[in-house]
C-alpha cells in the first residue's frame, strides 16, 4: 500500500522557504502571487494492506517522527 | 486561485532523505517499509481566476526557479 503524507506549517508558523519563494518569483517577473508556502511530501511504501491498520501506523509515524505537531500539521492519504 | 505543486526526484535519482526516513522508521519499530521517498509541496496563492493561464504560468515557475527538471518531476493541482 502507498502512503501519500503532506506535512505543512501551522497557520501563523513564519515559513521563511514560502517567503523566499515569494519574493524569488517576484524578481522572476512573476506578479500575482498572493502567498507562497512549503511543506514536505512523503511517499511510503507500506507492506501493511488493511486500510484501517495502515492509517493507525501511518499516524504514528507523523506523531513520532514525520511531522513536529507543535509547529506543523499532516495529512494522509492511502491508495493500494 | 490556490495551486498545489508536487515536486518529487526522479526515479533512479539517490533520495538520502527519504533513506533517513526509512533507516530512523526501521530503527523506532516500524517495520514493513518497503521504501521512504521525499519531496517538496509548495502552496501558493494566486490572483489568475483562469485556469488555463494559471497552468501555464505555474508551469514557468516550476520550469524557472521551484524544480531542477534535471533530477526532479513536478506536478500541479489547481482549485479555485
Amino acid at each position: 500500500m502507498k502512503a501519500r503524507i503532506h506535512v505543512t506549517l501551522k497557520n501563523g508558523v513564519l515559513d521563511p522557504q514560502g517567503k523566499a519563494i515569494e519574493h524569488t518569483l517576484g524578481s522572476l517577473g512573476f506578479d500575482g502571487v498572493n502567498e507562497a508556502r512549503q511543506g514536505k511530501f512523503i511517499e511510503l511504501d507500506i507492506q501493511e494492506t488493511d486500510e484501517a491498520k495502515a492509517r493507525e501506523t501511518v499516524t504514528a509515524m507523523c506523531e513520532k517522527l514525520l511531522a513536529n505537531t507543535v509547529i506543523e500539521n499532516y495529512s494522509i492519504d492511502l491508495e493500494q
